[in-house]
């Protein structure tokens, strides 16, 4: 590339990213909350959404539709061929930041108009996609849209209620939709020659590397449980230390042992939830539950610092004279990001003259439901502290700005191959 | 002691015996509860329970009265000398047991009749006191009653309301009680020779050790603490295991401390109440609130033992990032009881060809209050399991039985004395 080349080129970036960010303060106004961001799936502010969106991308030069679960969705570059899909969610958590998700459409919106802007000849279709929804905050599913795409949609989910007793059925034909067809979404894999999803990291390993942006080399699995740990109840005054059944001093042990595995094991084990019964504070605890959220980027890992806590526990419970008792709530297997794409964005970054960082993705995204049928990946955008699903989220301009860069070198070497 | 003697006695414990256990019996129907027991101070309960149990005490032959703070008395012997008082209270906790408290006035009562009843020569007066708050569950405030006598009431107390927005000045009126005359319930020290309150264990010491009956060394002192532990709240699955400010972590590990140090120290240490925040499945927690109860039957053994949670909590805390905050919310000294009742029983159960078994008492007692005056001190009777503040509360006939022959014992010791 050369100096004038250069030079146009980070005039578009500046340009491009100041755009990206308006229309995140933009997206943020269409909110159901008063004084907050909430945008759930096929509400009002989903419908005005995608209507925003849409004419972004058609302005950016995209033949765009809305599918047939409520996605948004622009297309540039020949009909026939398979299709780069760069995008993520619009909807929100409640009292959300205004990047989560979002961020990653506006992105791929942008890296459509760097092709229009510089007429660059497409041998590669973009399509920019933003899913309706990925939070699940409405009908306490998550991911159902992506899923929808990757030919995963569960027939048992139209029966669904929201919080107003709404069924999901119910909300679908509200918002125009028609739940006969929901099948129309599911895309061939062969039409799709890979999905990018550019995300805010919503975590602080990039702070802490000082590094704009990171490669994702897998989301985590994530295992949920709630753990019993029954003991017996008694006087705080009367009963002597070694007569006790204590079942919080027995949790105690087990969340410090939780802690150690996971830490030794590379994977992440949380305790967030804990309850003692009956609870007072002269009474020795009877009983204890508590939740457990392990992650790890391998099942394996995962499987292995399970086995490793169990053991541990079963043997801390037979130890005091308590009962254990393990209930799984939740059970997802982690999703490996594709390597072409991920040897494609490090090269990308690289060439930008920036450190690789790969890191795996500990929260959940609509690459898990996308990379079961295409090669998928992800780009981590470095976000203020770390924090997320929160007014407090922030990116900095020049990370978002560095971000663009890379999709855009990535899609135009990919363009090549 | 002749045979002939020994038979006449073992036929009157047998009775009397009987009696106390047919007394607990009538006294539980006492109860503003309607499927269970509860006897609080200064109610219609508390009226009628005084009414019958004055009854009893001048069936026994003693002169009686209910004193200006609602206790009930009665005294038997010459009116010139310091008495032994014999008692404990008669109120209860809600859904209560019908031993706590009550088995220590009808085991007075039955010491009475058995002076009667064998027309025992009387130098040392015995009084009898039922008194009607210890448990203080109708003011939140324990002991009020039996502090009246050791000259401790607090006029403040006055203005302390219900649950039904009575305060315990118009409760006392209803009662007809003169709230001018508090005063004249408080006992002159030196009208008491000592006091002595038998006692159900409500723990679970005696049936451990299979003895009856305990003498208590010290009733021990109690602090109450709330800690806050505050660390950072993270996403549990974005933020790495080395990038945590755990306030839950770190709780457990103090907790498990904690144990470990009361152990060690011969005190006892309870975490009875705990509470994560925001206590999310999947958010480390970043503030943790737990409780601490700590009892030693010597203060600076608990003093000592504070000192040593204080220390490796600050530890813990400033090696893990987080900040502890402690706060007390209750803290009573240590009552030792007096040596030479405690020798007295000790004798007086080991001429029973029992063994004498030493223990402090975790719970509070009136004995706190009046130790602070007068020798005082408290024979413990073995009850079922441990259980008490429960409907389960139990008494083993046999055990009420060897408790009456060694109050029987001590009261004739200190009568030649």
């Amino acid at each position: 590339m050369n100096a004038g080349n250069e030079l146009a080129l980070n005039d578009f970036l500046v340009k491009a990213t100041q755009r990206v960010l308006e229309r995140c303060d933009r997206l943020a106004t269409f909110s159901s909350m008063e004084d907050g961001i909430l945008r759930q799936y096929l509400t009002h502010e989903h419908a005005i959404a995608n209507r925003q969106v849409s004419d972004w991308m058609f302005c950016a030069g995209m033949s765009t539709h809305q599918d047939s679960v409520g996605n948004v969705w622009g297309r540039l570059g020949p009909a026939d061929r398979p299709a780069l899909v760069v995008g993520s969610h619009l909807d929100s958590v409640p009292d959300a930041g205004r990047y989560d998700g979002i961020l990653g459409v506006l992105l791929g919106i942008a890296v459509a108009e760097y092709l229009k802007h510089f007429e660059v000849q497409i041998r590669l279709p973009l399509e920019v996609v933003g899913f309706g929804d990925e939070e699940g905050t409405r009908f306490a599913r998550t991911l159902m849209t992506s899923k929808a795409i990757a030919g995963s949609w569960d027939a048992e989910w139209f029966d669904l209620l929201d919080e107003d007793g709404v069924s999901l059925k119910e909300a679908m034909i509200g918002f125009g939709l028609d739940t006969n067809a929901v099948e129309a979404a599911s895309r061939k894999p062969e039409t799709i020659r890979a999905f990018l999803e550019p995300h805010i990291e919503q975590g602080p390993v990039l702070v802490n590397e000082d590094v704009p942006v990171g490669v994702v080399t897998a989301i985590a699995g994530a295992i949920r449980l709630l753990i019993t740990v029954s003991g017996q109840a008694a006087h705080a005054g009367t009963t002597p230390m070694n007569m006790r059944s204590d079942a919080l001093a027995g949790a105690a042990e087990m969340i410090v042992f939780i802690e150690k595995c996971a830490s030794e094991l590379g994977v992440v084990g949380t305790v967030g939830a804990i309850q003692s019964y009956p609870g007072g504070t002269n009474v020795v605890p009877g009983r204890v539950e508590f939740s457990l959220d392990l992650r790890a980027s391998a099942d394996k890992d995962r499987d292995i610092a399970m086995e490793k806590i169990s053991v541990s526990l079963s043997e801390i419970s037979k130890r005091r004279g308590l009962t254990i008792h393990i209930d799984t709530t939740h059970e997802a297997p982690a999703a490996k990001c594709s390597d072409s794409i991920q040897r494609c964005l490090a090269t990308a970054i690289s060439s930008r003259q920036l450190p690789t960082i790969s890191m795996p993705s500990g929260a959940g995204h609509d690459t898990m439901a996308m990379s079961e049928v295409v090669p998928s990946g992800m780009l981590f955008i470095r976000c203020g502290e770390g924090i997320s699903h929160n007014p407090l989220e922030n990116v900095d301009r020049s990370d978002v700005q560095v971000a663009l860069d890379v999709l855009i070198h990535a899609f135009l070497k990919m363009n090549l191959e």
